[in-house]
């Protein structure tokens, strides 16, 4: 039996790991729950699972969902509750399922309490891989992928030997604007870019995609979780999203993991790791899909992406940077106001404006955070 | 440092097993070859690999081939002298590349003295599956598959539990003849059927792709080499050739295994496995290949495919008959005397006339191949 907490309930990655829960209910004790503002879904998730510890955003959250939730589960709020839900319980394994730099502190606490980790939350490792991985292997924790790309590269690297490895391929579907051109895109709507075509997300994740920021957040995964140099990380665009990403290795035997776009697949993996489980997940047919397409990414259509690789390469505090300024870009593209393709020009000019600090603590992150947020809430 | 004796050097999977060994010099040490009529390849190879047994075909071509090589090398013939090479050296790893049945005594012998078998001879399993994995079981020596398929799947398995296998499928690319109809088969030339348009190999294993013998062939030897019953072995058309074949596992997860058409892969992982050493092979580029193309197999285009199924499934002397009645059928279209459909009327009559021995011995193994073949050359 599995003894989970999950951080960011509510969400899209959050409700599908509930999903996988549901599914295999003797497989799993829920000991934390942590949401944001969704407190309606939350309450019914509280009620359903029985954890010990649950925490919401704020105080005044926490007041007003209180009475609606089983009189001894105990009640937090906050990054104090965050922290509490997945460093404070029995849980082994801590699902981070919460969107955006607030993930952070929370992870490292629960690396720190030696609890494996099922990664959802991209932003910890782009902001702080160095001192993630280092925790996580000071401590012996695993760090179990949950995005389908890292998921399907942990999978094609089962049973071998990582030294034997050429490189790593990324795919990306190219987002909701994959066919147009950046002229075209200067004209594109919030609606518009919402309409992913293969993986239904949260609304953040489906801009990043659209960017290709999503796809440079991941590259920087990759970096961190495979412990590979830039050079041995690819981006191939693969507008079907059915291979999810795949290896290649030094007798040019290429690897690769494929599916239907079902989330439940990844985040069920995460937690039966070594082994695999029956889910409800619609079979792959390949003769129904019929065919797969191919194409060498454009880093001048998607310039997002080629930021990426350089502030990866840069490392330090640069992709902290990288990542608070797209926040930034992308609520303000979200709330109407700024043109989707100023969400790149923003980037690119506070990371022009940035001395980057290398080996930052997570203080040194912190103070990059806030100041790209502060800049890039100007431009 | 690996010893290796290899039964059928000069054939396609034969000669590219010694281009394996070429390029990784410091790792093998040959002691045993074995060819069958071509002496003028086999003494070169002799003098370039120096193995202390060697064997051809025949009495006089063994008479013919002795001044050509050195002195010190003990020269056999016949299915004695196959199985001296393939069991009666210091070899760990048995390669058997030889095309037909005849590769089944000297593989047995070889897995009798406890050495390896790396399986490129499809036959063993098809027409021994039963003996050969019984006895390898008992040994405690591994069967290492060649064929590009069967390596892929093992590929595929690697890490995993056989037990969370939902099913594994065998990609075909439809060989010579894929796009015409059964009635443009009627008239099609020897020349026409060896032109593969993904691999080059030898003539018979062309013709068993065109006739998609070679997939039922495959099927039955993913059904003993994997221990996996036929309902969960599939078959999918795949004209690239890219994907080799493909693991789906009860998760919804599919692991597949990619490459470039070239064998020297899969030859190159049934030496070097579980590690990969480095491979000259092209790279696989995705962008460039563009496409993967898939289409349901269609059982009534491919009547020798279904009738491969159907061997299986009844198991014991059926499989041997079905592969003897085709290697004369075969025969008897390369050389001109019948037609290509008559392949398939061959094995389908064959098998009808067949009165079937369940786990047979060597020696009932052996009589039915030579009835199938006796009543094959009639029809």
């Amino acid at each position: 039996m599995k003894k989970i907490a999950l951080i960011g309930s509510t969400g899209s990655v959050g409700t599908q790991t509930l999903d996988v829960i549901r599914e295999h209910p003797d497989q799993f004790l829920v000991e934390g729950l942590a949401a944001g503002t969704n407190i309606e879904l939350f309450a019914q998730q509280v009620n359903e699972f029985r954890p010990k510890k649950a925490s919401v955003g704020t105080k005044e959250l926490a007041d007003r969902v209180r009475s609606q939730l089983p009189d001894e589960v105990e009640l937090y709020y906050g990054e104090q509750g965050l922290i509490e839900v997945a460093a404070g319980t029995d849980a082994d394994t801590v699902v981070t399922a919460i969107v955006g730099s607030a993930g952070l502190p929370a992870t490292l606490e629960a690396i720190s309490a030696g609890k494996n980790i099922a990664l959802a939350n991209k932003e910890t490792l782009v902001t702080a891989g160095h001192l993630v991985t280092e925790m996580a292997k000071r401590k012996g924790v695993s760090l179990l992928p949950v995005d389908s790309e890292h998921s399907a590269i942990f999978q094609c690297l089962n049973g071998e030997h990582s030294d034997e490895i050429r490189e790593i391929t990324l795919t990306a579907s190219g987002g909701s604007f994959r066919d147009l051109t950046r002229e075209q895109l200067k004209n594109v709507t919030v609606a518009d870019a919402l309409k992913h075509p293969n993986w239904s997300m949260g609304a953040k994740i489906t801009i990043d995609s659209a960017t290709m920021v999503n796809k440079g957040l991941e590259v920087i995964e990759a970096h961190w979780l495979f412990g590979l140099p830039f050079e041995q990380i690819g981006v191939l665009l693969h507008p079907e999203s059915i291979i999810h990403s795949f290896v290649e290795y030094r007798d040019g035997s290429v690897i690769a993991q494929l599916g239907t776009p079902d989330m439940r697949i990844p985040i069920q993996y995460a937690l039966s790791y070594p082994h695999r489980w029956h889910s409800p997940a619609k079979r792959l047919s390949l003769a129904e899909v019929g065919k797969l397409h191919f194409r060498e990414m454009n880093f001048e259509r998607f310039p997002c992406l080629r930021l990426a690789y350089e502030c990866g390469k840069i490392g330090g505090t640069a992709t902290s940077v990288y990542n608070a300024a797209n926040e930034v870009a992308v609520a303000r593209f979200l709330n109407g106001s700024i043109p989707f393709l100023q969400i790149e020009t923003i980037i690119e000019t506070v990371l022009s404006k940035h001395d980057v600090q290398s080996e930052p603590d997570l203080e040194g992150i912190r103070q990059a955070d806030r100041w790209a947020r502060e800049v890039a809430e100007t431009l």
